[in-house]
């Protein structure tokens, strides 16, 4: 690799820019696992990350990629054959999909155009014509990482409610943890799946499942094969803050860290935070004269922006462009939006002037690749972010 | 936590004490997992770990515990019903088959007094009666940490071999990786077993297979469920220096730095090192009156050394006079020898004054505990330690 | 304080923003100072400082400030009552006059506007008069951190030797060394003063002198009281890689690292990329309507841009309103020039999307501040970012 | 450098082993030193190094060495011709005699045989015949680093005042300054000379002086050039947190956090690990057969042992050893003293197990470099350290 100067701007949806606090605390010397000091620190960050999912329920960490919460989710709650409602609403949710057709269940499978976030109606008419219950959960992303749409899961509560059906509620909250406002308990979600290289300011390494009681009945005679996933033997030793296999201690001391930075700002600013700089993203957007592939404003996405090229143009080559000469690195298209979007992640420990610093980054990259764009893009971002400042100035 | 000055002693078999050169390598800020650089930096790493293991085959990193990749080891190659032959040479053993018989297998289960490693005979003659070929895979650990007892894998090779019977070599090097000589290719295992907080002195979080083309021929009948654990689209992934999941990036650095520094050592000198620090440690277990677990001297394990105590005393309490004294974590006993034995750690990042602070806190711990024995054992290790470095001395 | 997400922008010239390699290398154990390992690395730094100083003479290394380092050279080559012509460039040049006089030498000070680096005529004219070479020395600041002026130091050698005249020739080097092209030999200066918190990336804590053989025969008959600034007992020790007192063992590990990094970014691709980014910065100013406090454009700094204030409204008002809203921190105006001007760093480990990070940072909080100025500024400097990159697109 | 396994053993007295918070503290990204964020920080970085010197007069920091602040102490004090009474008590207690001179000092200097502190006596006499109150300081070194000889302050203090003399006391605290007791207000110590890197455990980079009313009026006539090491603009600058020149933030960082972990042990408790260090360091010597070089008991150091090598055998030889063989440095003989001891350095982060390791690479390095000495000392050094621990058993 070239020589490059300053900093790498990581502009992907996650991993995320990882702030030094939290590089620090990984460099902590690892201690034993099952040392008193052990106990006390997992505990406390244990409790922390119950605060992040706000519920009263259970977290349990895996050591994992986020994936692999995901197919915790399900090998928990169900049993072979076991149907379950899911919604296509982008790569990641297909993903989840093809996982829980590996798995042996049966997938109802609502189709989407990658462009929209989950329509609860349909959920609550699916679940009404299910007459019989054979629906054993329902399935959904709460912020589709690869089209920028997100979900309104307390709507789906909603109509499950109103359907009065029983199934289980999971949502992977992978992109939403600790950048969108995210309700586990208020919304009675049975699973919600996250990970640590999202919001949480992480390295990538840790998965996440906040657990309610309804889905631990659940676990007792779920029958899908699982050992590494098995919540009970996890929260009969992290009861005392222990773990029946080594934890990923490095990568626990960053989450600590993590969950105390998060505390600090409040975990509602940070919400505003990014509620804020994406805005600011979509003004630049709309003002390049460029399209937003999340079609409605009611479900834009604060934690990133999946922005549509014009017809012809790659979008991985532009991200080319970008990174060679600007040194900053965007999301490519997944799945079938390949090549047709790029995005722009703006979550976790980011601000104004690295906003700022990426938008330019686009905008010159834009240019040099020879999109055919109107400049000003910048200058309008600025303008919102100087606006919505304006209130705070102290002299 | 009392304040404790200096440096903690993490004298468990793993857990290693971290190196400062990896917890630097493990702050680096975390890159895109899509990027050419990280192409670069991924097949760095692969290549590096297939040294390690000595093997020109794959080796699969995923991000999980160890326990995590003794799972993958068997949902790769069988299918629900297959028999396996696995033999109790400790808790590990143990474990490793309750996860078989969980997945649906069919475990042999071999019975063994927890002080010895593997009889390559009896797989011998176990093999050489299984005219039919059902016994599917032989599944052995190499380095039982529970007990500090090593098996002659090469051994059991030739026993398979002598019977003429195809099953598939299984082998736990979790904690012999980067300590003990493994030799994948020569000893022809098929799946090899290891993590990253031993011998690789990493923290924990990462799981590895090392993989044969015979293992991966098995995987692609293999009918246990996998997804998370699946080789081939990682194995597809790793050509190109990709992941089908978000890899963990920070721990990978840990390990490129880890696999610098045992080659600037040399894979040899590390093994002899190794070998070295145990023989002093049994020299002051011997000196003091105690009796090592291990019962037979030809599998004397060089990663740790388990001690049995005295009759009427207990181990866990003396492990706690000596982390409360002396700042020193000693591992505890595992399963039915809880109470009855603690295991000295002598491996990964670690020297004689490392060794002599060692021994030193636990001679001064089973004083202060009460425990009937004598002194000695640290001068008798320094003499040991002393005359192995005669012929080196430069003046 | 309150949390502020994201990264600050450290925008002073000097110290500059830490790139996080050399962080990670200052947090390197200490070793000891006087072992053979020490000498080895010591000697490393030590030839690396001489090509950043573009020198093959000796560089001194002082654990002390860059005023320290000023200090040591003039006790090193003056004697009580010699006179030595400075020029009043700005602050930093003022700082420097008064430190002379302290130390009681006769200074002959020219003075200036704090607009413009040093005119060579009459450096020339004033040594032409001196025919008795009564001046020692001429002492000037290269680049003026107070004002953004950068003086063309290979005139003031043409006219010092024009003059016939033996005068030292020094030069503060602390704004431009690493940023701004300086070369100690072919300009035939003797003493070059500089330190590690600017070009060189580190935090501060190290001074530097770059001594020509003729500064060292001056410094045999310097009669100045010198103990700890005291060139030749350091030069005797660094012949063997060793100090006459506990070096800076930590900060030299940081300077190591910075060393390697400056070079593979190569000394000319530094220079011209601060060269670049100065560029933009002044278009942006232009564009908001501001002025530029150094008036000749020859003399335009590249490693920071000093920006005068319209009448009646105070920049370090702005300083705090940008602090507060914008997490970045802009130079203050030093000396005479209080509350006129606030200026902009754009120099050490800096890239494009930090400057567009910068300059948005600077728009916006002029505008929060309620200053007179246009907008339009960054999108100036991005035209100019763009239109540089041209070329060098790789599609 | 051949590769080393394990952790270096750095048991020179200063630098000491920097403790991995320490390390991570001075990897924090360095800020404006004009920022309110580092005027709160600074103020709480002076205020606790008040409570270290034990004073509620204000300390100052100087970026340099010891050496440097040496240096300040006596430039802020005297004037040209002032007279001064010092002490031969080693290489430190000469070096700063042979510095007083440099600056054109009188300096009457009592000859010491490098084995005693400094007799108060003989202080007291020299006063009481100082009639005419020429002498204007008495300097002595705390704790000679040189010798391991610690001299009794308060005794000189009481010297001073029986002669009814106006003379200023000045100590040299490197090496005792945070590992062994010294009471700056009590002891009515007119400067105190301390650094970063003995037992304040950071690495080198910080000269301190800790100054008395006394002192500080003393400053106001005191004719000696100073600039850099000026007390009243550094003390005008810190009341708000400031410094006069740009501070070196880093190295602050980490003894901000130092002082953090001396009082979380509390600073008493500190002093008592010291001691109790120092009196199993001394029983190893014994046991050994060889000769402690301080021959009063009652200035036995707590901070380190300076060991006489039996006639014939030079001590950099075994220290060669012993570095080439156990990884461990060990102090030089300095001065008069070269090759005739080696000082074990045990203060700093160091605790029981460190020393046992400590101690053990001196006994097999005697061994190895075929020294005439009787093994036996670590067993000593162990049975006094158990034997210490005994009231503190925690079963």
């Amino acid at each position: 690799m070239a020589f490059t100067s300053g900093r790498h701007f990581l502009q992907i949806p996650g991993p995320t820019n990882t702030p030094d606090r939290v590089l620090r605390a990984l460099s902590r010397p690892t201690i034993d696992h099952r040392s008193p000091e052990f106990a006390q620190f997992s505990l406390e960050v244990l409790e922390g990350l119950k605060r992040i999912f706000q519920t009263s329920a259970p977290v349990i960490v895996y050591p994992s990629s986020g994936t692999g919460a995901l197919e915790a989710a399900l090998v928990n709650t169900l049993s072979p054959g076991d149907r379950i409602l899911m919604v296509e609403t982008g790569h990641f949710a297909t993903l989840w999909r093809n996982l829980a057709v590996e798995l042996g269940l049966e997938v109802d499978f609502l189709p989407g155009d990658w462009r929209h976030g989950v329509d609860a109606t349909i959920i609550g008419k699916k679940l009404t014509e299910d007459e019989k219950h054979a629906i054993r959960a329902v399935a959904v992303v709460h912020n589709e990482t690869s089209t920028g749409a997100t979900s309104r899961v307390h709507e789906i509560r909603k109509a499950i409610d109103r359907a009065g059906h029983p199934a289980l509620l999971m949502v992977d909250t992978i992109s939403s943890l600790a950048s969108i406002d995210y309700r586990h308990d208020e919304w009675g979600v049975d699973v919600a799946v996250g990970c640590s290289q999202k919001g949480l300011m992480l390295p990538p390494g840790l998965g996440l499942n906040a657990v309610s009681e309804k889905a631990r009945q659940a676990s007792k005679s779920a029958r899908l094969t699982k050992s590494y996933w098995a919540w009970e033997p996890i929260l009969a030793g992290n009861k005392a803050g222990f773990f029946p296999y080594t934890p990923p201690t490095n990568l626990l001391y960053g989450l600590r860290e993590a969950i105390r930075m998060l505390e600090e700002e409040g975990l509602q600013n940070v919400f505003a935070r990014h509620d804020r700089l994406a805005e600011a993203t979509r003004r630049a957007v709309r003002a390049w004269g460029l399209e937003i592939l999340c079609a409605d404003p009611e479900e834009f996405s604060s934690s990133l922006t999946a922005v549509l090229m014009p017809e012809g143009y790659d979008a991985d080559d532009l991200r080319g462009v970008i990174l060679t000469n600007f040194n900053m690195s965007l999301g490519t298209g997944l799945g079938k939006v390949k090549g047709k979007v790029f995005r722009i992640g703006h979550l976790g420990d980011f601000n104004d002037l690295m906003l700022a610093g990426t938008l330019s980054g686009v905008e010159m990259g834009l240019a040099l690749a020879g999109i055919p764009f109107s400049k000003g893009g910048v200058a309008e971002a600025l303008d919102y972010l100087e606006f919505t400042r304006k209130g705070k100035v102290s002299r």
